[in-house]
């Protein structure tokens, strides 16, 4: 065998570089201008390529995304779409105009219906909705990048870049790309003559294009205190008073909503009424959440790494590097990759919620005509089977969960669902079955798309009450735990009402008034923070809210 | 409250800086001379700081090791450990002189029973042994490093470094460190004018020394294959007949050892005969194993991310771009966080050995009188819970496993465990009771540190046949699958000779001749590689082995 027969990629990475050449200028040979980007895009993304087309819950390579959109579908086309998050519309418009053909994802927020109809269509093939980190691993093993487009704040004339507080996947997606003969090209905000600080280095890069508009960032994880309800805050006192205090949970990491804004608006008030500081909460796998910032100015947490960062805080982060993670330059710096491995394996609790439970416990966010996709959910809200070192949380929680006392002990993670029983528009949160059922036969895929498994759940959280599952012996238990919380919803009214009072005397469903919680107390007064401006007031004017947030 | 409050990490890591100025010199003001390394580590480290001491299955930055242990006691102790390997007498010196007192780690091979001993006279403080990924996800969360003492292949005069092929652990360690106020010390074995790339940018660094002597590198991946046995080969036939080709495995990882070897250079014999190649083992998380050359060779394999590197196989895989992950420069990046997140999340096997399998199928490596770490194992070794993506392997294993139609179906990871019933000195793998029982009173641990736990088991290998754990129905039958290929180790013997006879009649037990394997057929000839010397011949003289791998 001839050398060069090992060396396939290397030799299609050149001849792609050399069919660009033309294009790229700088001392570098790396810049291209805005406007040629849609050539650039023509001259190394080939039919049938693996792209990865940066775009995740914050941060999108939207430039890019736009100019991939407008290529001549004649020349490329049926690409494979590699993405942490399907967010924009340009994203579907590729599948559209059969510029792309198939896609392996992990979230789609606003798209959910899109992607929805273009499978009905026939004109997208999903191949798996992954968690971020699963599809990160693939990018090592089978779903290498041939090209990536990523975003970047800045680069210098070398092509280093600089990420800053929004790193989030970049590392992961260019270091998959770059080592196996993938073209990085990045689009970013301006190219400066030095920068902050080095978050990729310019060998890794191969084309810089400075975008003719900022990429965009969505404030995802921004909950405006106002619109939290009086049962929110009743299930956040249900939560701080009957899990993170019971179990001594200190290591966690919250999903995105009001509920666990909620959560997090309680701890300097309610928590420390329960003399809760330095016991509960200290460190933290955590997007910035805004509604985080009286906790911490309070003094609970002492540490925050984030898989992103969040539109305004900015000046607040780099203010408490204590707290944060942060470079040299006073800036965060996010990982999306590190921060998923610390949320599985590093905390003893995953708290969120989700659209549909069924009465096993497995939860969806995808429902009928809607492919929402999962993010990081399933990596932080599984047993992380792997962990061996022991924490009170852990213990105690594997503890509970032992049926026999032969079996060797095991640590166990605290998984937690937490819901209203009935949604907005009064649709149920507890069904008999899943809509993930028909969406598989309608996505062509074996097993139904679940979010959490329920032998990964510990707890249900709802207005009735809390459910022990880990208490549960059997499945028949563990089913009527699950309708004793579930309320007025048709799940709940089918409860066996002897089982459940049973269940609930032995402590496997804790009602409020079982852990000594007045419904009466649960008060908006409660909240440490009741709008955006007294998060704005409590950071000392360092927290700086999206516009859309502002109403003063 | 003033802004300094939440800057006391700045603050600290500015005057460790400011101690340590005068030592340090060069354009960047980053380079110590070797002989000042002592008084380096004086000025910098305190009392009572967390120490990420580098040092994994390959790469040792020994010579801070060597500078750590000869710092006075009396100024700098109590120091907590963490580290991915303890494998230098170094390591172990530094609890004996109480510079450290406790430590995290993840393995220790040679220093195993040194651990074991320490522990028993009271000198360390264990808090826990982990899989790697749990430890570098911990290094974001509550064991974020105050000093991370690194090693690299060079650095250049603003302190970038090149870590190349054994880029290893590195990234995740100095991103810890360099985001949260530590400080980074690398050892290099050279300081060049440029590198042939970047791994880590330099503003991430802050002391550069140049090495009196290049830092160690293990070989711990290479197997003589003159080694492996016929009942090896048998074994390996097995899996590859009975596991690999029934499940259609295309994504896996395999462990260390010579039962693992067998397999590999199986491939293109057996493998080849029965028309497996394209159809399994096309994708690797793997360090670059020797003993794989001949599956490359003969187009098995079409890709390998790895671990970390294995000495002599540098040119082998600078010449197989097209396999290996490597860089514009042609030399390979290996990343330990990326290839443990791919191993978890992207393979749909691991296999491996171990030295203890108990009636419930854990199996641990911590015997009596040694504390021998687990490494990748319990994270390979585990179901992915976060899952999703489906893989006909995947899938097929989660079907069997299925008790229960109205379960919400799941796939399953392959974990499979390949032991001789009998080790080294007739010391029998199958026991009663595991060892790491004692050894977690010892450590004051709750739970026994188990390598792999029973449920997470699929398959258990003999050379008395394959139990596939996954269709045992209760723990009745899976105790009896066990038993039934413990062959004449007191667990064989005390098998259910009936229920044994049952298991094999449905198929959940199968011996050589069920699978159609002829032991006379498993012979040495069947090896692709029979010495060394044959695999740098398979490997076209690129292959360049150790020096105590050579008896030519």
């Amino acid at each position: 065998m001839t050398n060069t027969a090992w060396r396939q990629g290397q030799q299609s990475k050149a001849a792609r570089l050399g069919r660009a050449a033309h294009l790229a200028g700088g001392s570098s040979g790396k810049v291209v201008q805005a406007d040629q980007t849609v050539a650039l895009l023509e001259s190394v993304v080939q039919p049938g390529d693996r792209v990865c087309l940066e775009g995740n819950n914050q941060k999108q390579a939207d430039f890019l995304a736009q100019c991939l959109a407008k290529v001549n579908p004649q020349h490329v086309h049926d690409l494979h779409l590699l993405q942490s998050v399907v967010a924009l519309p340009e994203h579907t418009a590729l599948f559209d105009k059969g510029i792309a053909k198939e896609i392996d994802f992990s979230f789609s927020g606003p798209q959910g219906a899109r992607l929805a109809n273009l499978v009905a269509a026939g004109k997208i093939k999903i191949n798996a909705i992954h968690t971020y980190l699963e599809l990160f691993g693939r990018y090592f093993v089978d779903l290498t990048p041939n090209v990536a487009l990523i975003a970047a704040e800045a680069a210098d004339a070398q092509g280093n870049l600089y990420t800053g507080p929004n790193t989030e996947d970049t590392p992961a997606i260019v270091e998959a790309a770059a080592f196996k003969n993938g073209i990085v090209i990045v689009q970013v905000n301006e190219i400066r003559d030095t920068l902050p600080r080095v978050d990729v280095p310019a060998d890794w890069v191969d084309f810089v294009i400075h975008a003719p508009r900022p990429n965009y960032i969505e404030p995802l994880f921004t909950r405006d205190p106002a619109q939290i309800s009086e049962i929110q805050v009743l299930m956040a006192m249900m939560v701080i008073k009957g899990i993170y205090a019971e179990y001594g949970v200190k290591r966690l990491n919250h999903g995105i909503g009001f509920d666990t804004a909620a959560i997090e608006l309680l701890l300097p008030t309610y928590g420390e009424q329960l003399g809760l500081k330095g016991k509960i909460c200290t460190n933290w796998a955590l997007n910035p959440h805004p509604a985080l910032i009286p906790a911490i100015e309070a003094g609970f947490v002492q540490s925050v790494h984030s898989f992103g960062s969040e539109l305004g805080m900015e000046k607040y982060i780099a203010a408490r590097p204590d707290v944060f993670f942060t470079g040299n330059d006073g800036s965060m710096r996010s990982n999306r990759a590190f921060c998923q491995a610390a949320g599985h394996y590093a905390c003893d609790l995953f708290i969120g919620s989700t659209l549909q439970i069924d009465t096993f416990g497995n939860s969806s966010t995808a429902t009928k005509g809607r492919i929402a996709g999962f993010g990081g959910a399933p990596n932080m809200g599984a047993d992380a089977r792997g962990r061996r070192h022991e924490s009170e949380a852990w213990v105690k929680a594997g503890r509970e969960a032992q049926a026999n006392p032969k079996h060797m002990p095991r640590g166990r993670k605290l998984v937690v669902q937490m819901v209203e029983t009935f949604r907005e528009h009064m649709a149920p949160a507890f069904v008999e079955r899943l809509d993930a059922w028909d969406l598989a036969e309608s996505m062509g895929l074996n097993n139904p798309p679940v979010m959490i498994f329920g032998d990964d759940v510990t707890h249900i959280v709802t207005e009735e009450g809390i459910a022990n599952l880990l208490l549960c012996r059997g499945e028949e238990e563990r089913e009527q735990a699950i309708r004793g919380v579930a309320g007025y919803t048709d799940v709940g009214m089918a409860r066996d009402k002897k089982m459940v009072e049973a269940l609930r005397a032995r402590g496997v469903i804790r009602r409020a008034e079982d852990l000594g919680i007045a419904r009466r107390d649960a008060t908006r007064d409660l909240l440490a923070a009741k709008t955006v401006k007294d998060l704005v007031r409590a950071s000392g004017g360092l927290y700086n809210p999206p516009s859309r947030f502002r109403n003063w």
